[in-house]
């Protein structure tokens, strides 16, 4: 007998029938057998729907309301998913964060999980109930609901792993696992069968948004067996883990590629080549929590410099006020924006070992004629940015080059 | 500096811009230099949008599961408007029952207040804020969230004055207080300035919907200092008092009458008339979890006889299907109902003191020709079961027979 831990998203708890086929989910689990703990997000579209309430009334500032108010969706859902399992025969129970007391800290929105009493769910499973938590939430110090951000149910699910040592946490989705790239722009693009924890952590910071990155963290840091997996969709899914020590082969030299079209850039032109100058601008937009991704400096000419940084889209209009605040008091000569660019990633934890995949990258994109504006790398991944216009083509050349629908035998040796 | 409890209902919460005027209610009660505890209902519609959704996949017998869902109505509530107050400059926090511990038994559906643990609350009152508590829900012994009933809110409230030692709980609502009669078929009908707390339970419990009977038996028994005002109107409202000891002939022989249309009548006609047969049918109905209203047993004619009793309307189809079933048991001659009835009543604390208020009712109804098919009496009250189709007339001429427009200086002598 297992214990698994299972969790399911928004779409795949979209209605009252979706939700039955969720509990049908539920119980081919236990009927093998196993002992179930299920994770659940809100209906599709009730947190947006709960969090223009709160905006609707000047929630901007009153996170604390808001988290209170946008952490109902999960509530009910799990109110809903343990009747459909009581209606089918199976005993369950629904648990909210403040019963199974899911401690974090008092950042709201984004808060972070301390701790988890395990005691409780462990009881409920002894007694042979199917234990359903509603996901996303958790409770800080004074006892005040707090919500874990955008994704925070895999978080919950991962956490809840760790403290129950479960024996593998399966996330359901609607996509049957981690691709090689998006499917909608690459038709040939494969399930992977396996991706490292370091290459997952750089996918979801690259955008692909099947797991929370802070979930992957979790999960790495305490080693969780864990697998994404489809809904709807019968499949070995694509499981998540460590690299083998010594198993550095293993790894592909490249597994996937990622295209982002969420980020914009801003440059900031002829601004004086000294320290302190990068801080001043950088201080001034993290200071208003808007993350920056990348960053490029060029040589100086005539101790004059030009900056170069890229943000998320919807910070583009808060970022560039800032900027062009400070630019003024730099006296810098112009600042200017594009948000027609594309993030094009290579990503493999095999890059370790491989020299030369980054100019074979730039190679490709050349031959294409694909200008390349920005260069970022880390041991397992190489960014460009490019024009919006050549996302896809360049996704599908490098794809094609890189050979990454052939390895149908899963991430093995090359 | 006073303590005042201020509830307000789902049509005063009805959407963001009445949830801001409710704000302002609460805020004027604060600038008049008192401490202020808000209970919210969920916003109009809101619980049965919930109730459905969890009947719809099958919640009928998992009541548990129904109560965490239909519950977050109220958490919503709370959050939205601690949000507008704090918007306004106010500081306020919304808390949950699980948080100040409203701790009830575990009917779910019509769970009972056991204790309130007002710590928290004083402590945020004594540090300046407007506490805002979510209604209709408590928790019971293993942390489990329960809700109250329909109506349940007030009970919140009275419970939380209670708790709190209040000087004031105002029950805000979309009336602005209890009427001589439902304005809209006496249009004379007046305002109350008092109502007795025994003349408030008979008319909640003869379907006034303006407060939830249990509210007003626990307010009675810690006589709280009520009041039952309008969120749209200013005004005095209606207030809900002990009868002063010695003050029997302040009250009005007859303060209000009352139209119920929610009920229908089952009469079971050709039945043994011996001991232990009314309990044979009455028992049947009641663990079906039916209310019985009125009962009338005929003379017995023969040894057989008849017996009439009425249910709620919405029962009726149960109830009818349980008697034919004892009736059969019983070889009685048949079973008929009636849906076409109306229950109108007067109510008044000085019936007490006032002998012939029944006959000059009857004498009322018979000079319009209106049969009476069943009578109940109480020592503030006299009902009498008629044709539904003379509901209204009935109303009108009992309420100008005995004056109750008139008595503008509000409940005093007569």
């Amino acid at each position: 007998m297992s214990l698994i831990v299972q969790k399911f998203g928004g779409t795949s708890m979209g209605s009252i029938d979706k939700i039955k086929h969720v509990a049908s989910k539920v119980i081919e689990e236990k009927r093998k057998n196993n002992d179930v703990v299920v994770v659940v997000s809100a209906m599709s579209g009730e947190t947006n729907r709960l969090l223009e309430l709160a905006l609707d009334i000047g929630g901007n500032h009153y996170k604390r309301e808001t988290d209170m108010i946008i952490s109902t969706g999960e509530q009910v859902s799990a109110g809903l998913l343990s009747i459909a399992l009581n209606n089918e025969g199976y005993r369950a129970v629904p648990l909210l964060a403040h019963q199974i007391k899911i401690k974090t800290d008092g950042s709201y929105g984004k808060a972070r999980i301390f701790s988890i009493d395990a005691e409780n769910i462990k009881q409920e499973i002894n007694s042979g109930r199917i234990v359903v938590v509603a996901g996303f939430q958790g409770v800080d110090e004074s006892g005040y609901i707090t919500t874990l951000g955008r994704g925070g149910s895999d978080t919950t699910a991962v956490a809840l792993s760790a403290a129950l040592n479960a024996d593998r946490c399966d996330i359901y989705t609607d996509v049957d696992g981690i691709y090689s790239a998006d499917p909608s722009i690459v038709p040939e693009a494969r399930r992977l069968d396996v991706v490292y924890f370091d290459e997952m952590i750089e996918m979801s910071s690259l955008g692909a948004k099947v797991l929370q990155i802070r979930s992957v963290e979790f999960a790495m840091k305490y080693n969780i067996n864990l697998y994404v997996k489809s809904t709807f969709v019968d499949g070995p899914g694509t499981q998540i883990k460590y690299l083998p020590e010594g198993g550095k082969m293993e790894a592909l030299q490249v597994s996937s590629v990622a295209c982002d079209k969420d980020e914009a850039k801003i440059s900031i032109r002829g601004i004086p080549d000294k320290p302190g100058i990068a801080a001043r601008i950088f201080s001034a937009i993290s200071d208003d929590g808007i993350i920056v991704d990348m960053i490029i400096q060029n040589i100086s000419v005539e101790e004059l410099t030009d900056l170069t940084f890229t943000v998320s889209k919807k910070d583009l209009k808060r970022a560039l006020k800032l900027t062009e605040s400070v630019a003024k008091e730099l006296n810098a000569s112009e600042v200017i924006s594009d948000e027609k660019i594309a993030k094009i990633s290579l990503i493999g934890a095999g890059m370790r070992n491989h020299y030369g995949t980054a100019s074979k990258m730039f190679g490709i994109l050349a031959k294409e004629n694909i200008n390349i504006m920005m260069i970022s790398t880390s041991e397992i991944k190489i960014s460009c940015v490019i024009d919006s216009k050549y996302a896809e083509l360049a996704t599908r050349i490098l794809h094609e080059a890189f050979n990454l629908s052939l390895n149908n035998g899963g991430n093995g040796f090359k």
